[in-house]
């Protein structure tokens, strides 16, 4: 029988309210024993990654898992079997088996790490089924699935928490401390993106994509072919974003967002599998680059990189500047003034690690060792568990999922319109400027 | 008398055609000596500059000065004494005084460093009477000066050389000439700026601007208060064209700009003046971070960014990205596939210095010394008397002078329209395609 009590916050509009006055939904109500009740939805190697740090908590535990394909049940079965975890239900039953998952009444969470196009759909069934939700990234790829997620959430009461891991990570956290120390002063302009050479994981094996191929090409190489524009922009606007306190005090207004030609896929073709290869003739809209420029409601301003199709070194792009000082990821650098030794000249940014580690990574780096992603994975996870057990807001909240994920469609919108300004949505319905943010504040999540 | 005999080359549109078509104009027609007479308006900071790299050439005589300024009339004939040149002719009639000097009949070309509101005015004056031009940068700050500049090269048949020493640094001719061997494949994605902390050049001494300040903060600083924009592309730019062919079989298309809001320099103006000083009361335009996105008509894209109202190091923020690899200069570091030792991995950009350093560097190492900017500012008065000398097109001309420098105006109505996009004016009439270029392609200039 279910902990959490739905009768509760499907009671009229009062969830809507809850959701943005910042008050919890009514989840583990009474419950003593504090145990998370998750159902996992898509457990290939993300949501696999995901499961095996829950396997690791005593506060949580794994009622259901869900997929498409028998291979990742079966694979989940055997890292719990050897977690010596309790064996969940398992539901096999095809694009649709996650319905029933949400249905059940044992849950008092979902976690969604299924192909992009599932995300949305899947997180309004979890919400409408009174399970507070996280997905993964991006949380929706149109602008109507960004309205559904905050729909649903302010209609139901239930919390939708986009499960971006980079928010994160060691330096990021570090510098959000410091930003939040003063120590760059006032805002004025930041960096992120996504500079990733995928086209190993947008093709395996070989030349090979779609379905019979392997990984992330069954799905993920298709939205190259279709779509022209910033696909995957959470990575980096996740941190950035927790910086300029978007959704709490501030909001994005305009983006512009301009292509490359696309190269780079079909030269990894024709040099995978040369040219009489049938995806030779594969046209990818994709450009290689594409930038993205956005204007904040506080008149900072943000440069997303996405560039995915190229070789090249791995780097999310980071950039934090204010009117003290600025921090750049690529050259590991920071420059303050007055308190960097010489001045106009770059300092290590590791001079700063130690003091203004976050108190998050201080109290919990045993707990994040061997977690993926260099322990940022056990921090999302953790924050969402924490905020689902102590019935609070989850730090990163519906609001944030979509409007980091409306960055995609707005993207595509501008380049099919040579490269002219669109308008971001309020999805906080004028709310951004009297809300507060809950993003590590403490140690405890 | 002058060596250039100017009715050949103001008979009828011959010169239009032949600046088009890459014929010299007729510049030093049937002399031996090969000895360039040059006029340098502006003996500023920056003209003395130039003027110093000209007395180190024999081929080179410096016959006219004029500067509205005693003082630094003064300064160069000081340095002119102790050079043991020949003294110039001084003009100091006031602003207008260049029109006396640009109209004496024993000068083959003028150089112009004033301040950049008398970029155009003077570069048509001296192509009017007769005279090769090389002009400092920006060559133009409004969209019709930039034409000014064309039209009047063709009609005159005179040669406009925007004087972009950036394009001469060691470190991007080195990646030209990689560029040129096809390291990098096909270019997709380029990167620069001008990223210089200007506050202590935009207020001298203190808070100061203005009629009664030092250097540049007399002129200069005034843009930023009626400017919003990428008010000094070309550094940036200067490079990053000749690697794309810019007006040689490639041009810009079209840009959008963002700026921040405006900050660092009212701050600063408080540091160094207090609350009270008159300064503190005025409300600059231009936005701390200007960030710009051009499309090119080969499909590429660049960046720039201009920042120089905030404390950092200083950084032209170069990349330059195809198919094959990728250069960064932040992190002075390149990675080409196939060819770096460590897939996905960057390694020290100084691996390639020696083996591709430009063949133009590797002949005037030894000349280069001591010259302004790390040696830069020999080549580029080098490339620039050289062409003169040899009565063929410079090899940085008046389309680049005007592409460049029409970024600026562009990008101010960009912002001023909520960054919509905004066409690049083809200066070349259509020939950009068809037109070869002549830079750098030996160790001769």
């Amino acid at each position: 029988m279910s902990i959490i009590d739905r009768r509760d916050f499907l009671k009229g509009g009062a969830g809507a309210a809850m959701a943005l006055t910042g008050l919890s939904p009514n989840i583990l109500k009474g419950q003593d024993d504090r145990m998370v009740r998750v159902g996992v939805i898509g457990v290939g190697g993300r949501g696999r990654s995901l499961l095996r740090l829950m396997l690791r908590r005593s506060d949580t535990l794994v009622s259901a898992i869900c997929d498409i394909e028998a291979e990742a049940i079966q694979q989940s079965l055997d890292m719990i079997n050897e977690a010596g975890a309790t064996i969940p239900e398992q539901y096999l039953g095809g694009e649709e088996g996650f319905r029933d998952l949400v249905q059940r009444d044992d849950l008092d969470a979902v976690i969604i790490a299924t192909p992009w196009r599932w995300h949305t759909e899947m997180a309004v069934a979890g919400m409408q089924a009174g399970k507070a939700v996280g997905v993964e990234v991006p949380a929706a790829v149109t602008i109507q699935e960004c309205w559904d997620l905050v729909n649903t959430s302010e209609q139901t009461g239930m919390p939708c928490m986009i499960m971006e891991n980079v928010c994160y990570r060691r330096d990021v956290m570090t510098v959000l401390n410091m930003v939040r120390q003063g120590l760059f002063g006032e805002l004025i302009h930041c960096q992120g993106g996504y500079q990733h050479d995928l086209r190993a994981i947008k093709f395996q094996p070989g030349a090979e994509f779609g379905p019979g191929a392997r990984g992330e090409a069954v799905w993920r190489t298709h939205h190259s072919i279709t779509r022209n524009g910033e696909l995957y922009p959470t990575h980096g606007m996740g941190p950035i974003s927790k910086c300029l306190d978007i959704n709490t005090g501030n909001r994005f207004v305009t983006l512009t967002s301009t292509a490359t030609k696309s190269r780079g896929l079909h030269k990894y073709v024709l040099a995978q599998g040369g040219e009489d290869h049938p995806n030779a003739n594969v046209r990818f809209e994709l450009g290689d680059v594409v930038t993205t420029v956005i204007k904040c409601a506080n008149g900072e301003t943000i440069m997303l990189s996405h560039d995915t199709n190229l070789p090249r070194p791995y780097s999310l792009n980071f950039r934090v500047q204010g009117t003290n000082g600025i921090w750049m990821s690529d050259n590991r650098s920071i420059y303050l003034e007055g308190i960097s030794p010489e001045p106009h000249h770059w300092e290590p940014f590791s001079n700063y690690s130690d003091q203004y580690d976050h108190p998050l990574w201080k109290r919990y780096t045993a707990e994040s060792e061997g977690a993926g992603h260099g322990g940022m994975d056990f921090f999302v996870v953790h924050a969402f568990i924490e905020s689902v057990k102590r019935q609070v807001p989850p730090p990163i909240d519906v609001y944030d999922a979509a409007s980091w994920s409306v960055i995609s469609p707005l993207s595509e919108r501008s380049i099919a319109t040579g490269s002219s300004p669109q308008h971001f949505p309020d999805f906080t319905r004028g709310e951004w400027s009297r809300r507060a943010s809950s993003f590590a504040f403490t140690d405890e999540f």
